[in-house]
């Protein structure tokens, strides 16, 4: 078959045996495969994120030094079964899979690791217990945005949104797009989205963000500022406290023991925005902190891999949250591929672009341009 | 009346005119003020602390060239009332306040302002709303940790700590202590304290924390590693996923999205401890994002006042919550003087010396070792 294999940061279209399922495994046809800009990264970084995996206890991530096949965002077609299989869908049908396969010597991240070849290849092997039919009717480009929108309505969840909160999206890549379009899936009713480029702005809009703001024109935190249902500085917060306290005192004989009971459970405080952090690199995240209103939730999705400085005293003096969110589980992904079945989420926004494998490596420069690109598919059949 | 002035580092027992209390302000009485380690810090680099104040919009925290009282952890009789109060309480009834004071000028924050006076002081004045009778026969001193337990208090409660999760208390200086206090009152039936120092270590013990450990001898963490109610890997986490798909699809007939709508709102994964720091030194933050299992919630209740640089990605990976926490809110200040009425907290661990005014300069010295105090009251009629 034919397949991409990343060596030493370098790309190259090459013919490797196929692929035999082994024991739970089921050998997929690749019809579509989205980059990532954890492909982009790891392809010129992967020695460092390798050295981060092992520390978190996973010695098999991709080195420089072994070739890989990437792409761990895909959708195939069942072609055959490995022993020890249900056989669950026929020949043909169309699945995707969660980028986890479980092989003689573990478990393995699928495209990101030389023990589990990715979907930039004609043909690849999947472990069936987290692959999932995809439903009739369900365009085959949308099918294959089902990991990275897992990746968005996993952060969604994480920031535990409510329909009337407020929710910043900081930075409008690929994952910041997709963020905008789970939010609004999940009836977010204010989705204000952040980018300096006017393309990605423009598929903002598109994805169905409220609120598009150039953050060298106009800040995203202003509208905060002029909103009393938000604290913004630290005398908005000492204000609360006090004037609660003198309109609670002018009622005689309250019951306060129950009264500050009911307050606790209430949550005395009023919540600021939900943030989704979607930039990844140095700095953003004292940024966010230093301009988010007080009791902001800083949901980071955007993954910085290098070490960053904040001050956690501003964090402090803002009671600020950092949710980091990673990954997503089993039921996530499914529910997002039964999201995008129903509708109830369009993918197409993201779609700017299918290459065949030839066009990969043009593919991974074209992405450094926000203005031109956000998701490009592979399809390996061209 | 006498008062300790803190100017330029300096803390010199001075004679100032008595306070006079202006409307909504009662005048009180000191009968103790704790030694916080904000004073502490305020003495030496209130600038810089101003600095940050001003950055969240309060221009009055004090600077090291303006002479003011310190003392924010107070308790009182009330002497007598300014002009437009409730006249609620009789003179001499013992009461504590929140420090904050509403003055002709604004809100300001008591003892660490040079508009609001604090208690290290023979006379101060509160403001009546934020004020609160001590109940009969809650000992002075007891009354006297009304404002750090709340502080913990309201800790606790930003971590939503269950009674059945495992706690662990990074750091046993006053507020670790407070914090171990608070979750033993709360009930939570594992607490591991963790600390250097011995004499510390020893307090926690006494605080009712379950597992004390000196770090330089045992990791705080290892317990995690060695239960599978914990994922401490990565590889931990894949399998958790590969597992629980196996097992759902050995059962025929299930009905995918209900399954997965109840797993989503379960929660799917296992939470990890909640994390209290209390350190608040640069690079505690990487080191207990890099040693705690995954899904840990961490509460930052120390205050590091230098920028920190931490991995954002090993945070990521673990999907670790920061948490800041920051002071409290009436009903938390009010519930914490009930719990400490009712003996459910009994704060007498953390007291370890009383000293007066004349004593508050050498007290600041001996905090400076972690073998000799905790707590330290000033009782001005000393
Ligand atoms: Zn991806
Ligand atoms: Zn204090």
């Amino acid at each position: 078959m034919r397949a991409v294999v990343c060596h030493e940061q370098d790309l190259q279209v090459t013919e490797l045996p196929d692929p035999v399922p082994g024991p739970g495994q089921v050998l997929l046809r690749v019809l579509r495969t989205g980059i990532c800009g954890s492909d982009l990264h790891a392809r010129v970084h992967s020695d460092a994120t390798a050295d981060m995996a092992a520390e978190v206890g996973y010695d098999h991530f991709m080195r420089s030094g072994s070739p890989v096949v990437l792409g761990h965002e895909f959708v195939g077609e069942v072609v055959s079964y490995g022993p020890r299989t249900r056989g669950r869908w026929k020949p043909g049908t169309r699945v995707v899979s969660m980028p986890l396969l479980e092989t003689d010597d573990g478990l393995h991240m699928t495209g990101l690791s030389p023990h589990a070849p990715g979907g930039y290849a004609e043909l690849m092997v999947v472990s069936e217990a987290v692959t999932f039919e995809v439903p009739d009717g369900v365009d085959v480009e949308h099918a294959a945005t089902t990991e990275p929108l897992a990746v968005a309505w996993h952060a969604v969840r994480k920031g535990r949104v409510g329909r009337k909160d407020v929710a910043v999206v900081v930075g409008c890549g690929p994952i910041g797009l997709a963020v905008v379009l789970m939010l609004k899936a999940h009836g977010v009713r204010t989705v204000v989205a952040s980018d300096y480029s006017p393309g990605r702005r423009a598929l903002a809009e598109r994805c169905g963000a409220d609120v598009v703001v150039d953050p060298a024109v106009e800040s995203p935190w202003d509208r905060f500022a002029d909103d009393s249902r938000y604290l913004t500085t630290a005398p908005d917060l000492m204000q609360l406290g006090m004037s609660t306290m003198k309109r609670l005192r002018a009622v005689p004989f309250l019951p306060w023991p129950r009264v500050f009971q009911a307050a606790e459970k209430l949550g005395a405080l009023p919540t600021g925005p939900v943030v989704f952090e979607c930039v990844g690199v140095p700095g953003i995240i004292e940024q966010v902190v230093t301009a988010a209103p007080l009791q902001s939730r800083i949901v980071v999705v955007g993954v910085c891999m290098e070490p960053d400085t904040f001050r956690p005293s501003m964090a402090i003096n803002k009671e600020v949250e950092l949710r980091f969110a990673f990954c997503y589980d089993p039921a996530e992904f499914h529910t997002t591929l039964q999201m995008i079945a129903a509708g109830t989420v369009d993918p197409s926004p993201l779609l700017t672009g299918t290459v065949g494998l030839d066009e990969v490596a043009d593919a991974f420069a074209w992405l450094a341009d926000p203005e031109q690109h956000a998701k490009i598919l592979v399809d390996p059949s061209r």
